[in-house]
């Protein structure tokens, strides 16, 4: 840590060391999903102090236009929006960025070309987590936005995997998936919505299930399915620590 | 929002009257408290879509040196971490400053003066709740680290309020509170301490007890108790809207 940053002067620390590189989040997509993603990050860092956490700055607009409604509506591009949100963490000194919302890396390319810091991409961690699973996946179901699924946000990272995607039929995706989605970002219950359309990829031969929208782990439970239920807010929240914990042993 | 911020143009909204001020956060102490005041926020905030709820920035500096310390062991003073915190939020566009944790309140003085963004005072507003209570409260137990009992930061709001103060006694601080705080902090569960240090001040008189360490929340819960358990991460959140909808209304 410098002497003097922002104009505050800082004493020198004994130990500079103990200071990690800066994790930024940018979030808000929704809010609670934000939130899940920062409990995680915190439960998943090996600590017994305050001081032993990672440094984070959340950026969390939930104003940022809706990615599904941009992806297949024609809405608003949420460019413009994610790009000053990466802006700010990049200025408040993130050395890294997570965006814990599945439907969101369809706009991410360009975010980060415009903004130099790099990005812990939450789609491709979480298909290399499913191609490295024992016994192996050969195919997986994904419970995600309809944006995250038209967009082939997935497929593309699982195809690389070696790993096939199985999708809800168009009634099960708007009816259960969709319909549970805006219910929890609307801050009421799933009153079973998700664990129906799981139990229907699995009836299909999903051999695990993707909870692709970073809303569905507040919808559903590993308990609710006979197969593995793969959380990426869990993922990223790991390999955020992972990528923090390298950059540190290697500065 | 204007059409260029930061070097991005963003598309004149709809409606820019959705966009209402930003809530800063200054946290990371410890945080677990902030998650737990960020989740709080959003279940505060009514709203059916994302783009209702509130624009957040949070800065998580788990670093802050000890408040604690340094009030009673002549530890690192945190007031650097922390101005550098705010002059970050204030950057990144936070219009007011809210600061899960106690401890730290006796800090900020220095820090909002030089920051120069308007704080929501925890304290003060838990203060206010208090003597608002009815059955009038005239006497209120204190859960809170050693350092904010010692600076006697409840004592200043409470006294204005009308309030009486009662402090667990110096064993039941040292073995008990600080004990339970250390506990959390470390992502352990606190075996009752904190239950039984609450039912020591309500033995003693207290008609209600104040969860004053943003840690508290975490290892106790109001059913533990026969007195209302008052919550200032509770109290700072709703403090926090309802400051964010006067600012809109206003604007």
């Amino acid at each position: 840590m410098s002497d003097t940053v922002l104009g505050v002067s800082f004493p020198r620390t004994a130990d500079p060391g103990v200071v990690g590189p800066t994790v930024g989040v940018l979030g808000g997509m929704g809010p609670a999903a934000t939130a899940d993603f920062y409990a995680k990050l915190i439960r998943a860092t090996p600590a017994d102090t305050d001081q032993e956490h990672l440094r984070v700055i959340i950026w969390s607009d939930p104003t940022t236009p809706d990615r599904t409604r941009a992806l297949l509506e024609g809405g608003t591009d949420p460019t413009p929006w994610l790009t000053y949100g990466a802006r700010v963490l990049a200025a408040g000194g993130a050395d890294v960025i997570a965006v814990p919302c599945n439907t969101a890396h369809a706009f991410l390319p360009a975010v980060i070309e415009r903004v130099g810091v790099p990005l812990v991409h939450m789609i491709e961690r979480t298909s290399r987590h499913l191609a490295a699973l024992r016994p192996p996946v050969r195919e997986v179901g994904l419970l995600a936005t309809t944006g995250t699924v038209r967009a082939g946000l997935y497929g593309e990272w699982l195809a690389a995997a070696g790993v096939a995607l199985l999708e809800p039929d168009a009634a099960s995706q708007a009816d259960e998936v969709m319909a549970a989605i805006r219910l929890i970002k609307a801050g009421r219950r799933d009153p079973g919505l998700l664990a129906s359309a799981a139990r229907r990829l699995v009836e299909r031969g999903a051999q695990a299930v993707i909870a692709g929208c970073t809303e569905v782990p507040l919808g559903l439970r590993a308990d609710d399915l006979p197969v593995p239920l793969v959380d990426p807010t869990q993922v990223l929240a790991e390999a955020v620590i992972a990528h923090a914990r390298a950059a540190k042993g290697s500065s």
